[in-house]
């Protein structure tokens, strides 16, 4: 239970000149108030933050919730429509609502009230998870420390033969076993020319002689995320794959560097990007620099050129410059790190070395 | 790829007045040009389907979309404003959207496009797959054979002291043998008390002689899923267990024996819901018969009062009701049937006799 949250939360929502959010985002709602049930797919689960007073909560009664003293609860059944309760709780005239909400509970509230400005809002509870306070940024050390060790292990798992699929289980295993039991991350495994699609899916194609190896992934321990990518080479490193290797790894170095007290996240994205540029790959270099993280592996804002923010303290995002040569081979090096007051803190120990795996 | 879904959408649109509905939903994109890329997470992937002509697709470039004649792609990157293209392509005044799509999109698209009236059109495309055709009838027949094979171990597998997590760990081994190697589902495990929640979650409680053990699963083979219910006893079982057993598995035959040419949903939610309450456990059915099944686990419409649309050959739905007893124990009962000519076809051949494993 965290009323501080609650009350950071409230402070942004009267400078910002609303009268009530409206949070559907299930990692929001844990972070206010605790609560997560599970399998709540299509239906309707809301937080409506107040300016003031408790925050209450929208749910259908199949799921039962713990009493509090820091929000109420109202239920409704299969059989009611769900925004109605919603609906006649808005009071004021300016709501924010979750960027994830679903459009069929949206345009249902939109029509019941219709005398409401509705706009999105989920950005000022984005931007208190932003800011890690210090038992959140112990958990992050943790899952990165988890990581490692992972990251680790990969070079003594490469075979001939094996497929992506097997080494994804693999390190699926050893998360098992050395960070949170119950929950096997999904790791993102590309061989040979699938490396160079940043979005590839995990296949049956065997590791090959010659193939650079990209492993994308990280667990969620104690509810914070890890997210690491390194990339290796297969028995053997052309001059080409050197070169580029060389290049992303400056990129991101350079953009760690840019870390500092005033730097806007642009900044930190056009530092490496402009290095690839400037090595004439500007054009394979083909997404943001990285993104916020912590209680979900994504969150917001973007590290991102068109993000002119000013990092804060407190904040931990990806770093994570890649040159992806379509049908042939791509490289990412991808670090987590937390904005302090000075420069930044690396969470991320695995090794950057260029590895040949013999 | 499915030209003839299309053309059956592109009808249905005609039909309800629309202009151009917007999909957003991954389930409805791949059943109508057959795409689905992994992990697109926060980022926008918008199917538009316009009321004649080919539908265009809306992706981030960093996912690569076959070229196909059935459709057109435009693409955006991380640094667009991602609606803007989708705003653009808008013409006429009555757009239907994706009831998932999300608030951001939705509100940034509204804001864009005020000329424009927006109102939830996904449930064309539910209505469009909830008739299924030949190939995916034989495939969610196919799916509950596996889910067949799969219970039918589920009493030889109960052994005192192994752990929900423990059973769902080892089920879903026997899909990944019996089934869909790629794809474990999470089966919902409830020993005792645990069986008295509808939407309980899978943890270390041990099993004890005297639960009631509740398995709930499915898995998606061939892109279509199963769903089955069924309740176990462990050891014992007590006169009012047995009771409310007897009560369910009725509620359940009762319903089914409801599914008719011109039923309605609610008739048959009806028939086991009167049922139950006429034995005096109506209080304790807290959720709807039903729901339709296909591609995702639940699909439109749902089988419940408020819902008094007729059933139409060539749908699957669930019939799965339940009596819940709060911190004792609850019994569900679940089939899958499709609705035929004349009635139905039963797709679980799971048992329903009383078994008390020893």
């Amino acid at each position: 239970m965290n009323p501080e949250r609650i009350k950071k939360v409230q402070k942004l929502i009267a400078d910002n000149g609303y009268d009530v959010i409206i949070c559907t985002d299930m990692s929001s709602i844990s972070y206010l108030i605790d609560v997560a049930p599970s399998h709540m797919m299509e239906r309707l689960f809301a937080l409506a933050v107040p300016r003031s007073g408790k925050p209450k909560l929208f749910v259908n009664s199949l799921y039962r919730i713990p009493e509090s003293e820091n929000y109420d609860v109202e239920y409704h059944s299969d059989d009611d429509i769900p925004t109605s309760g919603l609906a006649g709780y808005i009071s004021g005239t300016k709501v924010g609502v979750d960027k994830f909400m679903m459009a069929k509970f949206l345009l249902a509230l939109m029509d019941e009230r219709k005398d409401v400005e509705f706009s999105i809002g989920s950005f000022i509870i984005d931007e208190a998870r932003m800011i890690k306070d210090k038992d959140e940024i112990e958990a992050m050390r943790y899952a990165s420390r988890v990581n490692d060790m992972v990251f680790a292990l990969i070079p003594g798992m490469l075979e001939e033969g094996m497929t992506e699929t097997e080494l994804a289980d693999k390190l699926a295993r050893e998360y098992v076993r050395l960070g949170d039991p119950d929950n096997p991350p999904e790791p993102l495994v590309c061989f040979g020319e699938g490396s160079a699609e940043p979005h590839h899916t995990n296949s049956n194609r065997k590791l090959r002689s010659g193939d650079v190896v990209l492993v994308d992934s990280g667990q969620r321990t104690f509810g914070y995320f890890s997210d690491t990518t390194r990339t290796f080479f297969f028995r053997s490193i052309t001059e080409e794959q050197e070169k580029v290797y060389r290049i992303v790894r400056e990129a991101n170095r350079l953009a760690r560097e840019a870390i500092r007290p005033g730097a806007r996240f642009c900044d930190i994205d056009r530092a490496a990007r402009d290095y690839i540029a400037s090595q004439g790959y500007g054009e394979f270099f083909t997404h943001r620099l990285g993104h916020c993280i912590g209680r979900d592996d994504h969150e917001e804002p973007s590290v991102a050129l068109n993000n002119d923010a000013v990092i804060r303290p407190g904040t931990c995002f990806s770093v994570e410059p890649g040159i992806y040569l379509h049908g042939r081979f791509g490289v990412r090096v991808e670090d987590v790190i937390l904005v302090t007051e000075y420069g930044y803190e690396q969470l991320v120990h695995a090794s950057k070395d260029i590895i040949v795996v013999k």
